[in-house]
């Protein structure tokens, strides 16, 4: 079953640099929101509240790209589509493609987030299995999502 | 004596929006730089560790201003210069001035910052009165110093 | 006739910063959000395009200012709320109000935009007085509704 | 023979996020501040001023990356290190490592940019090859240099 997550955005103008598109950097704030939109679509938040008694648990980036294909403009109209690639033990990997309206892909890029509980004894995170309650709701995308579609309509 | 402390700075690529200066928004950033190297300069943090066993002290802001009179274009330098305008009660008042390396004054800016700790009782952060150790070291340049320049060399 | 123009947003993760809040600096990115949805609800954009071979205009800020009176804090949702609080020969003055869902007031702020266009003959940004086709549709907000509300339901 | 460049620098508290430490896009950032600082040094500019006529040369990003191993805090100082991994037809590749003090490495990245000009007569950026004034001065570090180091005293 296939994971697929949109959202709507605007570029603003603080997004933007001195060569009038959004800043390389920004996408990788794009892509956290829409992330972040699609744990509270699951009734979850990142900043998890305590469970149970639980420690709670956290979802720090271990790695983070982007590729870039054609840039973004001040008060451009995009959509950001989640898809979950994998669930593996301890980690999610997330694909987030960049839409513009006129269906070209502006750019596409990777998170892979870690799950992790600070550790009583020692106060460090340390990584865990991603507990039930989350893997139960998150699952990754089917391989047919992940094609890449040479052009979209939205 | 008057408190005036002085930080040089270099305008970022990510700093500058598609107007090709520093986003407006960045001077309150640069004012914080500025604001907590000082406090490094008197061996303080506005991350306050622990102390005595007392809850630890923190400095939000309650009021930001600035006034734009040059624009700071990227890779300029530039010279961020910190005056203590007030040390009140619960509350400090820096006057803050960015100078460009001919003289010009690009911006000038005020942040209040008020002096904070966690209520054990209800978890709510309270102001609370300047510490003796904080107030030993932070005194409020003089009047002299507060009179803007029509032009200065640095 | 009042001009108030009201925007829905939510806290983002990167705009808290280790406090656990909306880092001070965020406040006016919020700002400048709401006023360039303004302009767009008058069909203008901020990035003005070539009009009748005249140069572009536009609205760099002189001035901008911001009352902390509670933190936001992620994911929370919030109000933008503008008003025109005057308009000037050659700038326009907003107030921005930040409002909780439980109608707190969270934070409130001021800029003050100048009405630019380049001067061929120097290259530099000059001010002038705001063109006909902007002042037909911005007026000044009536003094009733510039009243600081005790208490707001939205 | 290697190209390393290297910057020192400190986390500046709107760097960082609500889980207390340095905001994973914020890496991104800093690549960029030390691969501009490298430009500098080869007393270029990424922002490339008019060259015997030609129109001025950019480097947008086609691709970035980073993984996150040990999360940076306020206040903590690091050096990030450049190197020039690869110089291509059109594009340039630099590997950036983020050290600690203590000689962990805290984050290693990856920028590919790539060298473009406007087309005068479509107004379009078009990838270009890299004028030789660049890549007399910048060349592919060495693969020695290349091997990431267990374990680094700066």
């Amino acid at each position: 079953m296939a994971h697929t997550f949109i959202c709507s955005d605007r570029v603003q103008f603080s997004d933007t640099d001195m060569a009038g598109i959004v800043h390389f950097s920004n996408f990788f704030r794009y892509m956290e929101r829409v992330e972040h939109a699609f744990f509270r679509s699951l009734e979850f938040s990142v900043v998890d509240p305590p469970h149970h008694g639980d420690e709670r648990v956290g979802w720090p980036r271990v790695h983070a790209s982007c590729d870039y294909m054609a840039p973004l403009h001040f008060e451009e109209e995009f959509t950001s589509e989640l898809l979950v690639e994998e669930v593996r033990n301890k980690v999610i990997r997330y694909l987030i493609r960049f839409w513009k309206t006129n269906g070209i892909l502006a750019a596409e890029g990777r998170i892979t987030a870690a799950c992790v509980r600070r550790d009583p004894a020692t106060g460090k995170l340390k990584a865990i299995e991603i507990p039930q309650r989350f893997r139960d709701k998150i699952e990754a995308a089917s391989h047919e999502a992940l094609k890449r579609p040479e052009k979209k309509s939205l």
